[in-house]
């Protein structure tokens, strides 16, 4: 069993206004030394596979096909065994 | 300048209807290899500051006032140098 742990963040010139209302939030409740949140998914795939570079090609695959948006997003991700 | 990427996940006794539609639609791409899908949340906090140590205590205490539900979800981070 494979497990990846994929993070989607938005790409660097796409406005994130759901970042900016929590960095708002954090500033109201006196954290006064933010300068910037993004907010971005955290995808944990659990895969019946043993195989990690062929798993690797999978997510790869699973990113760009479904679990991201290449277009404003960008992806990376970890794969370990359980 | 120091950067805190934080992912916050639902606890393992959560259910988690959005990672079984991910699951499904996976499956239906043919990734027949995938076992489990579940959703979270990655956040990205910047903050104007140099001392890591306050930082943490920092960041754990914005995950444990804002940014995460500790009734239902478990939250990690690290703390980086920019």
């Amino acid at each position: 069993m494979l497990e990846a742990k994929i993070n989607i963040t938005l790409k660097k010139t796409i406005a994130d206004p759901q970042g900016l209302t929590v960095k708002h939030a954090l500033e109201s409740l006196n954290y006064k030394e933010v300068q910037e949140v993004r907010m971005g998914k955290h995808v944990t795939v659990r895969l019946d596979s043993a195989d990690v570079e062929k798993a690797k090609k999978s997510i790869d695959a699973m990113c760009r096909q479904l679990l991201s948006n290449p277009i404003i997003e960008d992806y990376s991700f970890e794969i370990k065994e359980l």
